[in-house]
């Protein structure tokens, strides 16, 4: 069994390689919540949207998050009560299917990981799909001396402006989904995937027991690096992690994700570092990382599977 | 100026007769917001959104409430997740944009009022339109031993089941909106749209302090009646009065109206009821009330306001 930490777009991409490429009922997805936002009373769980409808071919390839063949048609009606309250995060129609669905069902006493599931199966996706956890856990970051949500920095201010710091509030009083550590406990292996280490993979470590039962499984984890060539392909962990005082660059990764695991893919544009990498105390596989399509992904997810099986019978 | 109590579709085509009559700017409408309810997390006024559509132009003609040329996305994406959360009550993608800002817009702490205000003026709706309250009120109907919600009620079971009570959860502790009772006691005209009496007018009256404002201006009151020839035109009104004890005809209307309005008007078709209505202490107005178009709309706002300047002008 395969249990792999996951964000967005880059950890939606690599699932739907690992799913090419082995059983998807061997693996588990702990997703990350604390993107999770209540908005317009509806509640949205952006990386678990992105992980269903990537992994159910049906993401909008263009932007990596929402539905292909969307229609904007409440969006449309909702800017037209004017500016102040445009719809700075834009719901397709479809997609706010989706939220309805699960702001009824948790507002009937459903827990997330049950609507998860539940979302999951109407989409036929076929590997097991957990939140990080059942409870409230938001991801807050401070720009400018305020603290902000998460979702207002990313989508509301395009994530242009600098980071100060982040919190995960909520996370001291959190568990973890029912399943999620006796999958990282049971797993033959453990991957981080290529997501944003501070703010996707952070809240999901963030969790109590979390950490630790992935530092126990560290022989058995490979981190994926969203760092290449210096730069985040998605989203902003790159300026994040030198706005935080991390290297940016895969170095950097390797002195966040060291505890974690004990292998590194890094693009072959970062080849320059793996000693580095290595001087840290993870082992560097060099590997052609991005994930331009799917084939590209499912490349990668051999690599990272041959890797771990290497490591397991040397 | 004009201050009408109204529900929903009668109402609604009520005031858009008024409007091709008189000055808008010197109509008030006083909405029933009993059958407000919170589904999916999402705040929906049915009869102000009923009532501003219409007055906009933009109601569905066929089905009396929802936007015409709307599009269903997002419930058949609902739909998509399985008979039991099934989208039983259907709204439609542009009809979503208008919940989406009204919740919005509560959860930012503005008030029913504000919002009803707000929604009206992107309509370029010239009416003023005030909800009965900005508190919650909620009519709640009992079926089978059973008390449930309105909306339950009347689109879930489609007002199929006898009712054996309804009662108004809220409205003790309620507070008329802001401008509700000064315009009662400062209307020239006061009008009972043809509307349920129990469920549409009956929660405006029993916000504390309505009824007594109304009962006060009864020489200035004229009621419409919503039962013709012992039917009624659109919903249950009439087997709820039935239900409920009332003689189901004008007489039992009359019954219900006399001590808030010195006028009843009632359809030709009840021509031969005009002394029994009159017994029970109301002048009654013999006209045609069957508003099947705009025409037939203006025509019987004409006649009620006509009558009610000869009632003023003796």
């Amino acid at each position: 069994m395969l249990v792999a930490l996951a964000g967005g777009v880059g950890a939606a991409r690599m699932l739907r390689g690992l799913v090419d490429v082995m059983d998807p009922a061997e693996i588990v997805a702990v997703v990350n919540t604390g993107d999770d936002v209540v908005l317009h009373g509806l509640h949205i769980s952006p990386d678990l949207d992105t992980v269903t409808y990537t992994l159910a071919g049906a993401i909008n390839p263009d932007t990596g998050w929402g539905l292909s063949g969307e229609s904007w048609a409440a969006m449309e009606a909702l800017a037209a009560y004017g500016d102040g309250h445009a719809a700075w995060f834009r719901l397709g129609d479809q997609d706010l299917g989706t939220h309805l669905y699960r702001t009824n069902r948790l507002a009937a006493g459903a827990t997330l990981s049950q609507v998860t599931a539940e979302i999951a199966r109407r989409w036929g996706v076929e590997i097991t799909l957990l939140p990080m956890s059942d409870d409230y856990v938001e991801t807050r970051v401070t720009v400018a001396g305020h603290e902000i949500g998460f979702q207002e920095y990313f989508v509301g201010l395009h994530h242009e402006v600098a980071v100060e710091a982040v919190a995960f509030r909520g996370a001291t009083d959190a568990a973890p989904a029912p399943g999620v550590l006796a999958a990282i406990e049971r797993a033959e292996c453990l991957l981080i995937c290529p997501s944003n280490p501070i703010v996707s993979i952070g809240p999901i470590l963030a969790v109590p027991g979390v950490r630790q039962a992935v530092e126990a499984r560290r022989a058995d984890a490979v981190a994926v690096s969203p760092i290449v060539g210096g730069r985040a392909l998605k989203g902003p962990a790159d300026h994040m992690l030198r706005e935080l005082g991390h290297e940016l660059s895969v170095v950097g990764v390797a002195r966040l994700y060291a505890p974690l695991a004990a292998t590194l893919v890094i693009d072959e544009a970062d080849e320059h570092l793996a000693g580095a990498v290595e001087a840290e105390g993870m082992d560097a596989l060099v590997t052609a990382t991005v994930m331009t399509g799917r084939p590209e992904a499912a490349a990668l997810a051999r690599t990272v599977l041959g890797a771990h099986r290497e490591r397991a019978a040397p």
